[in-house]
């Protein structure tokens, strides 16, 4: 357990033994009989990192009255969908580390990396269709074709110095906040409350997950290689604008907007010194971590429409441990 | 329509507009609302060729007594996983070609090809939730379970002298006898009929596809390309050893073993002339071919458990084509 683990222990203390359940559910989905295969996904579960979208799931579930059965299920399966994700986006942005390793990418090659990810997809899927109907199985299905909708909405807006606020919003929303939302509304369906508060609950890991993916930017400019556990500044020399560049760009001078449209567009090396006195003279990291702030408040609000409880109460304190993380 | 397709009319004739159905779903099912998504989808229109898959779902289901309203639907599921797979393979060979047009890899990148070949693997399981049950989602989860290790497999084995014909099988059982023993098993599953006949039906469908895939191998060797539509010789430079070359290894005087084991390690630039005329020493493509006429007569034979039906006789007349295309 890392120190950012042993900091969410107290968070996690109303899930503590469903968390194990979940672990349990997802080696056994993942188990292989070759042994090369269990070893990928060994590596797989150390990208397993928080778990946070489990833990959002199981807490979503116990706030709205308990967990039955199919929750362990389902938040194995967010969890695969996710690691999914980060295994095919280290293919995407050659991203050589990881959680502070050699990613699937650089230590077993492209091609492991892509065939890996899509196991994961597939024993993600595998997994949800073993529950008694399909309401999951719907919304997992609706999800992910947002999240590739998302990711591909991004892609193919690489080098767009035109990119703004809106479309930055757009892009987060389907590519992180889908899965969130949708981790905190199957642990709300699955614990059979009423429309109202499913939807609060959708609502509330949206804006988790909106938040997640600002503070995440920031991290990929200002932050501490070592414990972020990757590859800094590739945003913006894999060609994305985040929030901060795009709001810098926005209020820069002439020559601060030409060093970002340099480096967005591939013509120049990065230089993460520059970059971050540049944002700084246009205050765009407060700014953006401002409009994450909005997005935690929105959050805890939407928690409103739930009564009183520890699981509650770690909601509320997921929210704010997504804005303090490493920052 | 082009010429193999035109020959394989008479084939398709008995589930003709049931066909048109299925197309309607599929690109229903594909459609956003971002243009340049719709645009991509487009041209992986052009990799859905013959539909065989499709196809052999449909037959399956009309053999078995006749088409249900889920039929459509699971066809266009088994088009989309096969697609994903599609692209997501030429990532993987880094291949430029496919059906003679660029592929998606080549012409948009490796980036847009890993994603679209995700986003049609989400839309195929979220168009398979839409049916009543899960029945056939944990057949698709199981199958894409199994092409996904398949692949990992054959990856695992890249460039290993050392596979033999034991390994082959396993590996293209997997990774191309899954999915359309899974497509006529769902054909005859959804038609209602008996374990056996479905049983049967599995059992055809894997035949077909083993045969199918030994003698793409051997078209990978000594096919036209033109009409085969594809880069030819990427078995070996891709480090895969195949049916034809095992058999040559197996076979061959040290001079050839040499040719083919540089060839497959990457020491020596593929001289495709050469290569068939060493495994013409050997007689090795004549050997995968009679191989795979084994498969298409155990195919014909599984077809004995069904009164006899135009579509039936459409089955027999795919097992034919498929050892007959191109060669």
């Amino acid at each position: 357990m890392d120190g950012t683990l042993s900091q969410l222990a107290d968070v996690y203390e109303p899930i503590r033994t469903d968390m194990d359940g979940v672990a349990r559910v997802f080696d056994a989905e993942l188990s292989s009989e070759y042994p090369f295969v269990n070893d990928l996904c060994l590596r797989v579960r150390s990208y397993r990192g928080k778990m946070l979208r489990p833990a959002l799931l199981l807490l979503s579930g116990k706030a709205c009255g308990g967990l039955g059965p199919a929750h362990a299920t389902l938040a194995a399966v967010v969890e695969m969908v996710h690691l999914a994700t980060l295994v095919h986006d280290d293919v995407l942005d050659e991203a050589d580390e990881r959680r502070g390793q050699a990613s699937i990418h650089a230590s077993h090659g492209n091609v492991a990396a892509v065939l890996l990810g899509d196991y994961l997809i597939s024993h993600a899927y595998h997994l949800c269709a073993s529950l008694d109907d399909q309401t999951a199985a719907r919304l997992i299905g609706a999800t992910t074709n947002t999240v590739c909708e998302g990711e591909l909405l991004q892609n193919h807006h690489r080098g767009d110095i035109s990119v703004d606020e809106n479309l930055y919003f757009r892009i987060i929303r389907c590519k992180t906040g889908a899965l969130t939302a949708a981790a905190c509304q199957l642990g709300a369906m699955y614990a059979g409350v009423d429309r109202e508060t499913v939807d609060a609950l959708h609502s509330y890991g949206m804006s988790i997950g909106v938040a997640f993916q600002i503070v995440d930017d920031v991290l990929d400019i200002r932050g501490d290689q070592a414990r972020v556990g990757k590859s800094l500044g590739r945003d913006l020399t894999a060609g994305k604008l985040t929030l901060p560049t795009i709001h810098c760009l926005a209020n820069a001078t002439p020559a601060t907007s030409h060093l970002v449209r340099s480096v967005l567009q591939g013509g120049a090396e990065i230089d993460r010194d520059r970059l971050c006195a540049s944002l700084g003279e246009t205050d765009s990291l407060s700014y953006a971590l401002s409009v994450a702030c909005d997005y935690i408040n929105r959050a805890c609000r939407a928690l409103d429409v739930l009564g009183p409880s520890d699981a509650r109460a770690s909601l509320s304190a997921m929210a704010e441990f997504v804005i303090h993380r490493e920052l």
